[in-house]
């Protein structure tokens, strides 16, 4: 990958660009996997020139590190300062509301790059060089754990199995990214809501 | 592919092998993606001959096929069983939780084929060819939906939005694929157990 220009218009050019470009890539990934996608396959996608191709993403594998650090990156900055920061909701209850809202709105927005992170969940395991986004996913994690949990101490809620209710909510909130249709019936946050509300007060008649 | 063999001795024989190699070849396509994989990884993968590959799953595709199949079909039909046979529980809580079992147990054999399902679910939406499991998968949820509607006509459950609950159901359970290990500190029916108790009961302290 070529170093992105200095001058700022120029710099802000190239960025929404490159931004485009691995948003095509997201979606090549996401319909034919990472390793059922050519070098050309991305050509076809993006409309560059392979020399194009190569100032902005750099290798097939940049693009897959970009693409999934530039989902759990921000997702992992908005949601500890959702729930961690100086406007974060003094209860659990609103923590969890603030941090799934805040979740659903970017797979809302990257749709396509978590179901690149979801099939591609084996591979990030396995290598070395995944270490910043797994260790980003497991931040993640711990920050829901941490709300359960506080929870249980502040007698807010009553958490059986922590683990698993995090595990829970993972799996709701990221197997979105296969049905949810913005404009549909519900919007993000309708979703993350109706979720914390299933959550929080399950669906047995009291 | 080769019609299998008629002789009883034989087709049972045919049959194991058969499954052996569908299971490795769910094992290839859930690491590489099923575009990702060239039937060389699948000579590799199952240990056959080019011809004795076509003999077991005759193409990629109908492999892939045989796959969603072999997870849809009996899934469905002990789903089925569960909550509409002749044993099945007179409670849509009882319900609930048999349904899940069944489900569950369904991804603790079936790791590999949920993790493919889920992978290839663009692509079962947009082949006509894949209408079968197409079919099945809208059956399971509406068996599904069935029961939360029929608990909520019975007084058993109130749920505000009976297709959300199903969506966060399918979710959560999906979801084990990737984390699901047989053997840890969790077994498929505790599993199961856990979330029916999570979407009944919720974590709200009452």
């Amino acid at each position: 990958m070529a170093d992105p220009p200095k001058r700022p218009a120029l710099r802000k050019r190239y960025d929404d660009r490159q931004r485009e470009v691995l948003d095509a890539c997201a979606r090549v990934f996401a319909e034919r996997g990472y390793h059922g996608t050519s070098i050309d396959d991305l050509i076809a996608a993006t409309g560059l020139a392979r020399g194009g191709l190569y100032h902005y993403i750099g290798s097939k594998s940049e693009a897959l590190f970009r693409i999934l650090d530039d989902l759990m990156g921000p997702l992992l900055e908005r949601a500890t300062a959702a729930v961690e920061g100086p406007d974060a909701p003094p209860s659990a209850v609103g923590r969890l509301r603030a941090l799934t809202r805040v979740w659903m709105r970017q797979v809302e927005s990257h749709r396509d790059h978590v179901a690149v992170f979801e099939q591609e969940r084996r591979t990030l395991e396995a290598e070395p060089v995944w270490e910043r986004v797994r260790g980003d996913r497991r931040a993640f994690e711990v920050l829901l754990v941490r709300i359960l949990e506080q929870g249980v101490r502040d007698g807010e809620l009553a958490v059986a199995d922590p683990q698993l209710a995090a595990l829970a909510l993972l799996g709701m909130v990221n197997h979105t990214a296969l049905w949810f249709v913005p404009g549909g019936r519900l919007d993000a946050d309708e979703v993350a809501d109706g979720f914390v509300d299933l959550l929080l007060d399950g669906v047995r008649r009291g």
